[in-house]
Formats: structure tokens, C-alpha cells, sequence
């Protein structure tokens, strides 16, 4: 296992551990050389787990669902899985594919080697993954902005569907990210009572993450309640539309009936109809149904229906 | 009651009754040998109970809702029903038709003999049943997810009251799923209380439990969020379809109805009426009735009406 | 106030005096008798009180607003009141018209002589209330069962507003339910607080109580969560209807109006109009005419428009 | 000071001040007489404050936000504010124009001269603010039921944006009585606890106002969640009657358009339409079309379209 | 740094330094000058902080998010942000362009020389701050009036995009205030734990700002119910718009038909149409077709559809 320890590089008291997508051979020698209880070792087993903070005797076990953008082939959320098993004197970190990027984390453990202890292992974790959720968080707010114009362009309604989609889409995007940090706050709390992974010393680290944690959360909350807002504008949005396009269509119906009805005065049979028989009958007819059309026009016009 | 005893295979010290749905002599039976708590007695001779915990000085009295998934006529949640009686040398459950199946729960009982107390069955059958619970609610993300496909896709216009439907059904089950495991967290918590059922040492399997019950409640919010705003959707999407229909009428009656205009007009009876008698007046009325119609045709199409 | 006294049929050191529509004098005899505390004389007075219980010294006085099922003109939900005063030696219940029917209670109180004490029949009386209440919101969830149903009926636009209006009454019974439910929670924690009027060994009996009314406040929350989703269906149904109207209007208009637009044509006054002269000529048109309507029915009927 | 004593009327050891409109010279006295905190004077100089209780060492300051209900020129919430400071031997209170009548506190004061002491004044003043709170939602209630039957009448389409705006202002005017009644539920607790101005006698009445306080919260809450229930209960209506519109709109397009086909059928100008030498050729083509149109006429009205 | 120092104008043994814009010189002098902890520094460096306090050993952390009301171009929320750092003997305040506005903190603090210490200099900048939030949320309502009048008008579907617009963005403002304004609730208890930098003396003070704070909460709480309630009620008028289009189309339509009709009529060929040789059979046909046109006009205006 000492070739997956990317991080610890010099001969230290504290060693850091870190496997990406750990065979059941590799699990299988952590339980043994860590104790770990048999419910961590089911969960580490599988996929999809809560971000969670569970304390044992022995160690601390850590779940994270890290969130990182990507831009191919639009942007997207990515959603990772981390887990992390920290004593007093290692830490192990899981990771499985796609696997959140440690550079960042590493570089920051290696640039403190006077720290070197789980609690600001965990700490500098946890830092690492709440900066990344601002980073979504505020990629999901330029989004919101965006669908917020598209809303409230004059001729937006182009493509009415793909906009409800997006709409859609960026809601559920919020729901993740919310799902994801949220049950950081409690956590948090829960490695400060653990004596053996953390010092008085790191509190305001982890009240700072904690601060961090609720601001992401109050930020999704707020592209939520906006998208929910939007939605909302949209069906009164459509209801006025519909409402202008049936005065359009009145109006255009006018325009071409009236003229019409016009038409089938004159195409009547009667005997006695004397404009029938006048020179300028035919153009005087004309006239008059393109009056009325005129007329028309411009009454709906100034009534705003066209 | 021994032939009902399904599970303690060789003598033991401690017992496990199952009973699939005891009749009144059974349960009078099990009042006499238990000491049953009127109040219990009452809550066995009922279905539908709350799934609960309520410790007695001499047992804890466990009621589930377990649900399990059926593919026959189509995939539905069956509903079942469990109640556990759970004292410190025994333990009874009572199934009912359709009996929640315990195979599983047996498996793992018989696998560790060693761990025979009335804390490790509870906590079995409570894994296996929020075990279904993730199974269920994984199920329900499937067809949401297969919903969310069928509101966007172009022509998904179909059967859109079937839509509806299946989306209203989908909530409903997401209710019914969250009803069940929901207040299995309060009824974790007062197991472990109980020091006659359970030891400190069973604390990290409980929590494990724990943390898949809100594992489930999270995901079912989750669909049941995902749901509402789907029904959001549909209703903004309805009523751009209605515009889109009324803007196609309109086009549609002005690409009949003009040249009807233009008919009308060489129907008049007019004397003096130039074109009635041009050789080519016919044709050329029809080609200019036909030039109105691809005019407005291409007019239309081009502002997105057809 | 002997005669008013319905239940205690032996002479016994505890008694249970009921009295119906009370007066202002038989309320006064009961203020000194009892040594009501003023605030509990005003309450008594005035009717449509919230359901609460209040410990004095002296007594404790629980407002209760039992709900039974009438089925005259129709099935609907019948609001009773019902006031106890419960002291160390007696229990006083006041009805008013509509009163609630008390035979249950009576019945389950002479049954066990041996426990005549205030909190056994406070347990009796709210556990008749709450099973009364039960049977009231398995009612509603009968009702929202046909109202599903009917939404969901394809030829179920029959009578929209009735169904409106069904489900509108459905949805306040359902708040009455859970208003006059949700308050015994917090009354029931407070009964067992008062050691004159309740032992220890009435406490299962209470929780069992206590169960009830939150399966009661869970089944309305399940029935208005139920509803309010059936709204927003009933909501997106009459988009998707209207938007149906629309289309069928439309194919509708063509069929009739193609044929008018061929009549017009041939209605023209040109000289030269050879298709006038042939022998065919008119059953040519009108077949051209019914071709025409006969095409444009199949293919509307085809793109699922009639 | 003396003049605005209005209601102490005999030489007293406790002393009730009550001022309208106080200047800034009674004000000022006032602040030296009862040294007054200066956040509490910076208070009672700004009008709109929330209802509240605060606890200085020698008073209490109590804010209230009375609601009177007013018939002229409709029925309408009037809104007031009263400040009270409430010490060991004092109580002052100041009213504003439009002035909360005091007639009813001054009579129930008088009328009980051995209970002269803050805690006493303190519950009258809120009993008669929570009494006109009842009231006014009652009042509420029943416009509520008024607009109730309004939605739901056959014919009440008449003035569909009257009956919207009464909806709105009703709405409204519940979120003003829930905000000036919520606040004192925490506002009593308070007072509670102030020794120097109640006594644990006066208990039972605080609780008293309290069940009060939330059964007019409960009311209100009630009355909102109707009104909101009846908003969506409308859009669905609204959809409704567009839908029967639009059917009524097609049969009766059906109607005029088939006559007027066959009216363009026989006006063609063929030469050979045998029909047209027919004697019975006028009147049966009338015929024909009054037939036509009967026929869609039944046809639709068995249909419901019309 | 003396320079930055705007407030203290005497020697004192308390200093304020006012620092604005700072860059990273400034804040590293300032971070070794009050050894601020590393999260401290870090959250100096950054904008679009939340509003929060943190209690240091040595100071306390406190940052604000000030909103002051714009008028150029429109009536618009400006956002600030103001961070502070209080010691024993010190108060530091760092803002940034669009600097918040402190000529009023300034004032204060210079006319109560007697109370220079970090509780009384925080309690005045909340103060000042916080009653920017009343003025704000008192703008937010008066907008919110204006909009609720235009819903109500008549004639007010001149702009309805913009009238949605407007009430969207009013309800994102809504949002920023109540997201810059919720925080301060526990940031206020928090300041009161420390005993370094506030006395018991100043507990009042900060109960009448947390008291605003609450007002400006609620007060916003209302404006967004009213304008979620305003948005439901455009949906229903919509609708009901619609169908009031719907009618007057379908009446307009009738009566330009119904002449058409019977134009159609007398335009057919048949050899015996006995009014065709009447002398008064054209202006008797016209006024058949005035005749019906007047009378559907009649009919419909009766019906309320014109």
C-alpha cells in the first residue's frame, strides 16, 4: 500500500494514505490494518453513500460528495465520492472514478508540515471541497442570470421548451449541490467533539468551513427560490401571450371577413341591384372592402391587438 | 408454537418466534406466554399501524412498514406489514399477508450464532427493511428519471393525460415510502435506549441504520421535489403548446380564407367587371389566389407560426 | 345534578357527572362545587374553544372537539364539543348540541370498575374521540380515492366545477381533522404530568393514545399533500384539454372551410371558365369538395388533432 | 400628567396613566418620571414598532398592535398601536390617533379594585386586544365563506377581477392579524417571568390569553390556507370555462360555416347543376341548410359543447 | 495607518481606524498589529462575504452587508460590505467601493465620548445599518403597493411583461434583504457572549436592534407573501382575460358570419328564387343581414360577452 501513498513523502509519525478505486484486496487489508467496524467496511463497499462524519474508537470515518464543473461538453456538475478514514496517527483517503482532483489538498499538506495531524487533514479536505461548491454555486448563479434574460427578452420565445429544460435542469443542479453540502454543517460539528483527530486549536478553521458550508447553502436556496420564481413568470408569461395572440388572430379574422362579407353582398342575385349597373360600381367596391380592411387595421391597431 | 418457530434451529437460550398471520388463538397464546401489554394486544389485532417503537418493562414492541417492489402487472411498491415483540431471552414476529419475506433476515441471523440477542434481530430485520427501502426508492428515481425524458422530448405530447398520471402515481408512492421510513428515526433512537434488548456495542449498527434511513427520506424529497417541479413544467409547457396551436390556427384560417376573399370578389355581379372578361382572368385569379396562399405560407413559416 | 349524572350507577367514592347543553345556573352550581377558577367558568361559556388541557390545582379541564361521520343529506364531517373537568374524586363532562354520543364511553367505563380513576377516563373519553377521528379520516382518504379516480377517468370532464368544489371540501374537512387533532399532542404530554389525576401504570395506555393521534395528523397531511397534487393535475389536464379543443377546432375549421374556398372559386363570374361548361363539371367539384374534406379529415385524424 | 389619568379615579397606591397623542414634552416627563431607557424613549417616539415585550429593572415595556374592525365606508381592519410601561406602582399607556378604545379595559379595571397591580392591567389590556383579534378574525372567516360561495356559483363568472381582489385583500388583511397576534406569544412568556409585575396567581390567566393568542394564529392560518386553496381552485376554473368557450365557439362555427358552404355550393356557376332548374330547388336548399345546422346544433348541445 | 484614521480625533485610549479599499499592504500591517488569526485574513481577502460574528481571543469578527437605497438611474438596493474588527481597545472597519456610507456611525460615536468601547462603536454601526434595512424594506413596500394597484387596474394589461418584470425583481430585492438581515440574529447573541468587548450595560441596546432586525424581516416576509400572492392572482386574471378574448372573438365572429350567410344565400343560382325579382328584395336583404348583425350585437352584449 505504500505506493499509494501519494502524499507522505518524508519518514513522518503521521501518514496520509490515499487509493484510488480500492479493489476488494486493498479494503480488505485497510479493515485489517486500521480495525476498521464492520458497518464502515460495508459502507465503504458502496457507491452513492451521505456526506456524513461517524466517530468510532478507533478512528474517524468521513464521507464527502465533492462537486467539481466540468466543460465538456457543456458545463456541468461532476459529482465525486471521497471517503476518509482518520486516526490519530494516519489517515486514509478513498477515492473512486471519476476521482476528485487532491493536488490542491496536497499541495496545502505538504506547504504545513507543522500541522501534520487528521484533524487538519480533514480541515484542509473539507476547505478544499466547500471552495469548490462556491465555485458551482456561484456557475449555477451566472446560469440563473442568464435563463433570468432569456425570460424577459422581448422576443424570447424562440425556444420556449429548451428554456423550461434548462430552467428544469439548473433546479435539479441546485437540489444536488444543496444535498451535497448540507449535511456538512452537522458533521462539522461532530469532528469537533472528537478529542483524538482535532485540538481547540483548529476551531476557527472549522467554524470558518462551517461559515462556508452555510453560505453555499443559503446561496443554492437562493437560485432556487429565484428559479422557482421564474417558472411561476413563465406560466403568467404564456397566459399573456395566448391572450395577445388570440387578439391578433380577432383581428386578423376582422380584416379578412368583413371585406369578404362585402363580396357575397354583391355576388347576391337579385334583380334590383342598382350598384350593380353603375360605372365605377366594381372599384367603388373594391374601395370600400379595402376601406373597411384599412379601418380595421388601424382600430385594432390603436386597441394595442396588433 | 413450536412449528411456527422458523428460525431457532438447535436449543438455544434465546428464542425466535415468527408467526405469518396469527389468528386469535395464536395471539392469545403469545399474551399469556409474553405478558403482553393490553394496549400491544390491541395494536396486533390491527393493520395499518404507524411503524413505531414502544418499550415495555418487560419488551419492546416494534411495529414496520416494509415495502418491496412487484414487477407483475408493472413495477408497484407492496405494502407490508411487521410487528416485532422483543424481549431479553426471545423474540416474535408477527407477518401478515402479503408477508414481507424474511429469507434474508434468517440468512443473516443464522450466519452469527454469536451474536443471538434481541438488539441484533432488530437490528437485522431493520437493515433488511430500509435495505428495500433503498431498493424502492432507487426504483422511484428510475422512473422519474424516465418521466423527466418523456416531459422534454419533442413530441411527448402523445398521451399526455397518462403522463399525468404516472407522474401523480409516482409522488403518491414517494409519500407512501417516506411515511414508512420516517419515523423509524425517532423509533432507532428509543431502541437504544433500552439496555434489556440492546448493548452499547450494537450503537455503530444502529447508526449505520440511521444514517440509510434519512439516506432514504433525502432521496425520496429529492424525487418528490423533482416531481413538483416536473408538474411545474408540464403546466408552463401546456400552455406554450396553446399558443403555438393558436398561432398555427391563425396562420392556417389566413392562408384559407384570403383566397376565399379573392373568390368572393369574382363572384361579385358587377356590369362593369374588366377582368371577367380577359381571356386569361380565370387563371390569373386562380394564380393569384394560390400566391396569396404561398405568400402568407412562407410568411408565417418564417415568423415560426407553422 | 344527580339526574345529570349518567354513568356512575353504584355508590362509589368517584364520580363521573355528565351533563348536556349545561345553563347558566347548573354552570354556576358546578363553579362552586368544583371551585372552578374563573378563566375555566369563561371558557365553559363560550363555545368553539381550541382543544387543550390545563392543569389547576384543583382539576385539570380538557377541551375536546370530537368529530363523528353523518351520512344524512350526505356523508360529511359533524364538529362536537366537549368540555371535562377531572379532579382527584370526579369527572365532569359537558355536551353541547349537536352532542357527542357517549355510549362507547359509558360502556368501556362500567367494563372495569376497578379502575375508576380521572385518568382512565380521560384515557376512555380521548381514546373514543381519536378512534372517532380515525374512522373520519378514512373517510377523507375514500373520498380522495373517488376524486383520484374521477380526475384521472378519461371521459371525466363531465361535471368540472362540481369535482373543483369536491375537492375544495375535501381539502377544509381535512384541516378541521388536523386542527382538532394536532392539539391533543401537546394535551396528552400534559395530562401525564398531573400525578392527582394519572399513575405511572396509565402511561402505555396514553402513548397508545398519543400514537393514534399522529397517525390521525399523518393520514390528513397524506390526504392534502394528495389533493393539493391532484389540483395542480387538474390544473395541467385543462391546459392539456384546452390545447386539444384546439386542435380539433382547428382541423374542424379546414374541413369545412377548404370546400367553401373550391364553392368560391367556381362561384366566380369569369367568361372564360372552361371546367363551367363540361358536362362534369359540377359533380367533378363537389367530388373535388368532399375529396378535399375527406383528405384533410384523415389527415388530421392521423396527426391525432380530431 | 394628572388631566391624563383617565382611569384612576380614587387615591391609590398603584397608578394607571393613559395619554393620546403624547407630545414631546409629555413624553419627556414621562422619560424622567419613570426613567425611562433611552432605547425605550428613541421606541415610544416611532410609531409601526413590532408587538413585543421588554424587561428593563424597573418596568416593563409592552408594545401592542390592536385590530378593530370598521363598517364605514365597508368592512375593513383598523389598525392601532399602544405602548405600555408597566412598573411595581405605574402603569402609563400611550394611545395614537386612529386611538384603540379603552372603555372596556377602564370598565373590567374598575370593576375589580383589589387586583390593582401591573400584572393585572397588563392582562385586561391584552385580554380585550386578543377579544377584538377573535372578532376580526371571525369577521375574516366569514367574508371567507362569503368568497367560498362566490367561486363556487354556477353563474359567478360576472365580475371574475372584483371577486380576485377580494381574495387578495382578504389575504392580506389575515397576514396583518397573524403578524399582530404572533408576536405576543412570545410576549407573554415574558411578562411571566418578570416578578416585580405579576404573581403566580395570575398564571392561569396569561395562560389563558395565551390559548387565545393561538387559537386566533390557529384561525388565521385556517382562513389563509382556504383563500389560497380557492386562488388555485380558480386557475383551474379559469381553464375550465376557456375550455367549454372554445367548444361552444366550434359548434357554433359548425353552425353559421355549413350553411354558408351550401350556400356556396348552389351559388357556383356550372351549367349544368340540375338542381338549380328545380322547382323545389330554393326551398329545399334552404332546407337542406336549416337541416345542417339543427342537426350540429343537436349534436353538439347532446355533446355538451353547448 | 494614522492616516486611515478618520474617527478618533483625540488622544484616546480607544482607537477606530477606518480603512477604505484596503490593499494588501494595509491589511498585512493589520494583521500583525492585531495578530488576526490566518481565517481572519483569509476572509479580508474576499468579497460577498456572509454577514456573520466570530469570536476571536483577541477581537471579534464581524461582517456586515449594508443595502442603501440608489435613486440613479431607478429607485434601487445598493449592496455594501463591511467588515469589523473589535478588540479591548480598538475597533477596526474595513469597507469597500461602493463604499457604505458612515458619516452618521461617525457622528454618534463623537457625541458620546463617555461610552468609547468595541460594544457600544458595534452597537451603533448595527444601529445604523439596520435602520438602512427599515428604510430599504419600507421602499420594497411602497414599490410593492404601487405594483399591486397596477394589477388591480382595469385597463392594466398595458405592459404585462414589464409589470412581471417588476414584481420579480422586487421579490429578488426582498431576498437580499432578507439574506443581509437574517444572519444578524445569532450574530447579535454572539456578540453579547463576549465580555471583552460589551457590559451588561449595553444588553438593552442590542435587544432593540435585534428587535429591528426582526421588524425587517417580517417586514420583508410580508412583501414576498404579498407578491407571491400578487403573481397567482396575474395567473387567474389571465386566464380570465383569455377567456373574455375568447367570447368577444366568438361574438364578432357570429355577427360578421351570420350576414355572410344569408349574402350566401341570395347568391345562389336557382332558377325560381322568388325574392330575387322582388323590387324590394336587395334593401331587404340588407337589412336581414343589419337585422341579425344588431341583434347578435344585442344578444351578446347582454350576455356580457361584448
Amino acid at each position: 500500500m505504500a505506493a499509494a501513498d501519494a502524499f507522505t513523502s518524508a519518514p513522518d509519525s503521521f501518514s496520509w494514505f490515499d487509493i484510488v478505486d480500492p479493489d476488494g484486496a486493498e479494503l480488505d487489508r485497510l479493515r485489517v490494518a486500521f480495525s476498521m467496524h464492520p458497518v464502515t467496511v460495508e459502507d465503504t463497499m458502496h457507491r452513492r453513500q451521505r456526506p456524513k462524519v461517524e466517530l468510532f474508537d478507533e478512528y474517524a470515518y468521513v464521507v464527502l460528495r465533492p462537486l467539481t464543473l466540468t466543460t465538456e461538453p457543456e458545463v456541468a456538475l461532476q459529482e465525486h465520492e471521497v471517503h476518509v478514514l482518520a486516526g490519530r496517527e494516519f489517515i486514509v483517503t478513498l477515492r473512486w472514478t471519476p476521482e476528485f482532483p487532491m493536488q490542491g489538498v496536497q499541495a496545502r499538506w505538504n506547504r504545513h508540515p507543522d500541522m501534520r495531524q487528521a484533524g487538519y487533514a480533514i480541515y484542509v479536505l473539507l476547505d478544499e471541497v466547500v471552495d469548490d461548491y462556491l465555485t458551482a454555486v456561484e456557475a449555477l448563479e451566472d446560469e440563473a442570470d442568464d435563463l433570468e434574460d432569456l425570460v424577459f427578452e422581448r422576443d424570447g420565445e424562440g425556444d420556449a421548451d429548451t428554456l423550461q429544460q434548462r430552467l428544469f435542469r439548473l433546479k435539479r443542479d441546485t437540489v444536488v449541490l444543496r444535498r451535497s453540502a448540507m449535511p456538512l454543517r452537522q458533521g462539522i460539528d461532530l469532528i469537533q467533539e472528537d478529542a483524538a483527530i482535532t485540538t481547540p486549536a483548529m476551531a476557527p478553521y472549522f467554524r470558518d468551513v462551517m461559515d462556508h458550508v452555510i453560505r453555499v447553502v443559503e446561496l443554492a436556496d437562493n437560485v432556487r427560490d429565484l428559479l422557482t420564481s421564474l417558472l411561476e413568470v413563465r406560466v403568467a408569461q404564456a397566459a399573456n401571450r395566448l391572450n395577445e395572440a388570440m387578439k391578433s388572430m380577432t383581428a386578423w379574422a376582422g380584416i379578412v371577413l368583413v371585406p369578404t362579407l362585402i363580396a357575397g353582398i354583391y355576388g347576391m342575385n337579385f334583380d334590383h341591384m342598382p350598384e350593380l349597373s353603375w360605372q365605377l360600381g366594381y372599384p367603388s367596391a373594391l374601395g370600400l372592402m379595402a376601406g373597411s380592411a384599412v379601418g380595421l387595421y388601424v382600430y385594432f391597431k390603436r386597441r394595442g391587438w396588433l
